[in-house]
């Protein structure tokens, strides 16, 4: 794999812009993979996503911030630099159901997803043998309603102490507190079982069997204080007829979510994903 | 075409069932050509659809009844017989939009909806131009708030004029009252502008737009007279990103709608729509 | 799960036919829960599934055979009878991609695929992990061109031992002669990485990329004497654009091999596909 | 509709192509509304296509080639300026089959497809209604076999005659001599009825029947001399079963021809195709 850059970028749209992204870049010698940008005309927002090769760059990493913060001023520039080679460190949080962890787990030995997992963190014991399975620490804190807090709080001193950058929700039961949220924004990656807005919150397959839909969807979204409405980053659906039992649902689901969860957390892996105005910027 | 009955049961679900039916029809000597079954276990319910050739079939239409409700009282069977020679006749209810209407319109002429379409209903006169394209007669009756029963009452005096066995809403933008609906019980086909249950109600698109979601879909449904609740067609969904504008969604979900429409009014035409518990069986 | 049977048949297509299984049924007290039949016109041919509770029942398995033959010598039927008690023995076989294998695995242990796996069977050591973290005998035949025969009569002598029922070949990187396919006759499961007939033979990511397609597809069907020709059981297909390089092309594809694959082993084992005419019924 | 420019570039990919472009752009203060560009590391090609409004643009239209033919020279650029302001001019070339034709037209009355259409051009007269009823010029040139060059002859008349930029063929069933399509380079777009390349060549529905698939497909592509071989703009897919007849496949078939093709024609009006190694990149 390269030795890459990627710098995401957002800020009022405004003339020039590109132009001084690119030439700061070639003036430092990068050669540019990818770019791809939006501009939002209603929000008057400009993102762009910039990608090279640091073969040749002529700046270290350490010196980068203080070699672009002038161009970052002049354009009142929201950014963040990543380097491929800082694997960012990602929690799996999960309950019983383990489609979603084995999936996950298999696709990051297959070295598909390029991050670390220091970290899987259960309120059950269920999925304990996949976390053996691929040799990952697995720690069991129980959250019973009456010490939530307390459980939180034990989750919460576990992340730090691995130094994990983000969460992925894979299929956990629990709703988290908006006080464990806000330690973790736009860095907790749900994956819910409808085609949000439809069927938010409890039992979506039971619901969506009731009402008689005719395709069946997941949704990968960012976590906020509001359930179920956070920054959406994938969804997908299904066929299904009346042919299929409740059962058939939840198994045909399962796919969807294995698939949806993946890519979503792919992408915020390998920091294709810009939020703004609760929505999310998806740079494919 | 062939000239085909088509047989749609729904009973209390039991045993000798399909013997009692399949027995029946093969002493009249009926070629069956097609035979598709449910079953609801929760519901306890059974419901087929037979479809049959009438070359040598030894009933007449007429003598069907008489002959048949025997077996239907033993098992305590809904049903109802529909003759392929006797094409429903369809009213179009459209308002400004037009791509629904031209698509049906067209579809009609092509010979792939076998009905009879001898009106086309507006409250406005943007879309005559269409209905004169396939000689279509078109009866403009505008709808102002104040005198909306008014308005229905003249509605429904052309429907009985004309005969009408059912209703499409071609993106008519008209809330029907409940006593119009009462007239056509899963007799109404409307096409909403999005995956239902979400959006349900009104501007779906900008909803839809605003919540950031990552496919938009479209869902035909009978109309009841809880607003976007009726049993459910058929859906279909499309992809969008970010890089789709409100007008985009807009354009992108014109094609799904006239899909999604098309695809539940040929059912309906076709007899292959049976409704229970608020959802459909649909026999394809 | 509930104790049931599946009665598969194919035979000339005439009247009778619905009436004679449906009668035989009801008379044996059968509490039928799907029944689903095909006719094709054009071949004169009538394919039929029927599933049904042995909790009434009247006929035990062994006494099925004399009482049912009358019947289907009367119709020229080609029948089998399936007890959902007794479970097929599926082997698998694979090379070193391990994507299919590690699905298959991981549906099997989830009450997914309702068979046994008495054996995986491969050429290479790569996978033996997966057999072994699932409690799996792994067999390692390697497979040298110049002596294919022997390892074929390895591989037989073992599948005879085992009982094996069918085989799935989850990206086996192998061809098979037509000796070894004919102990298995539409009971060799392969999935192909392309949406054939495009891409059949060798090395289809490569030519879809070369080709410049806007989509990817995964095939699984029968395997017969004719290179990736024989009949399909499910096929479906991923969007791709410019962006994907050829090793995007390769795990998106992975992600369809899998699903696709799994899809015709479910249903080969619910016993959901008859073949006809080197194509598919599958009764869904 | 804004005035916009876009400019559509290819080249050797090299440090410094961005960063030139957008400092050229940003000179002549060039709002830019979208830019995308794409890389292909095995050609070592870079391809961009740029869009900005003229509202505040300094260059006027005849003063571009002069400005920026420079920057061109240096970077070895192939580019073309498109304006929105000049609508292209697009003939239809049709046989019998309508369903494309009619949604073509639609889509142009109803404001869809930003170009202009003088001429609609067939080989025979069963769709001059279509014609008139958007008021179309329609031509009339039958083609026998022995006089195909002459009736090519008569085609490239009219198309000069009217300044034809483009062609679409909307299901037309003669195959184009390599001399009258050198006249049109990447300026023919043909839809064929498969999900090329499978079933290329004649009757792809017939085959894809035959050989049992289970999605069929659409393809657009531009027209090469080798027949049905040139670079794919879009494609797409519909599921298919057992249960359908060849009938059924058309008829499925003809929705998905209609949307393939609309896509594709709509795109390359809009400048988002450019073409290279016989694919197509689609700046969507």
């Amino acid at each position: 794999m390269r030795n890459t850059a990627v710098l995401l970028i957002s800020c009022p749209d405004q003339k020039g812009l590109v132009a001084a992204i690119a030439d700061f870049l070639y003036r430092h010698n990068a050669n540019i993979l990818h770019a791809d940008q939006h501009q939002d005309a209603a929000q008057g927002l400009f993102l762009t996503r910039v990608e090279w090769d640091l073969a040749d760059f002529d700046l270290a990493p350490s010196a980068f911030q203080s070699a672009f913060q002038p161009v970052a001023d002049r354009f009142q520039m929201n950014w963040q630099l990543k380097l491929s080679a800082q694997r960012p460190k990602m929690a799996i949080f999960v309950s019983r159901y383990d489609h979603c962890l084995a999936d996950l787990l298999y696709r990051y030995q297959n070295g598909e997803l390029h991050c670390e997992i220091p970290l899987i963190l259960s309120n059950h014991m269920d999925t304990k043998w996949l976390a053996d399975t691929y040799k990952i620490p697995f720690q069991h804190i129980p959250v019973v309603k009456e010490a939530k807090a307390e459980a939180e709080k034990d989750q919460l001193a576990l992340l730090r102490h691995h130094h994990i950058d983000f969460i992925v929700l894979a299929r956990y039961m629990q709703v988290l507190s908006p006080e464990f949220i806000q330690h973790y924004p736009n860095r907790i990656i749900n994956i819910h079982h409808s085609f949000l807005p439809a069927f938010h919150g409890a039992k979506p397959y039971h619901r969506a069997f009731d009402r008689g839909v005719k395709l069946i969807g997941a949704t990968s979204h960012y976590v906020t204080e509001v359930l179920d409405d956070g920054p959406i980053i994938e969804q997908d659906v299904a066929r299904i007829s009346h042919r299929d039992h409740l059962d058939d649902l939840i198994q045909k689901g399962a796919d969807l979510e294995k698939i949806v969860l993946s890519r979503a957390v792919k992408w915020h892996i390998d920091n294709r994903v810009l939020v703004y105005a609760n929505k999310t910027v998806v740079f494919d």
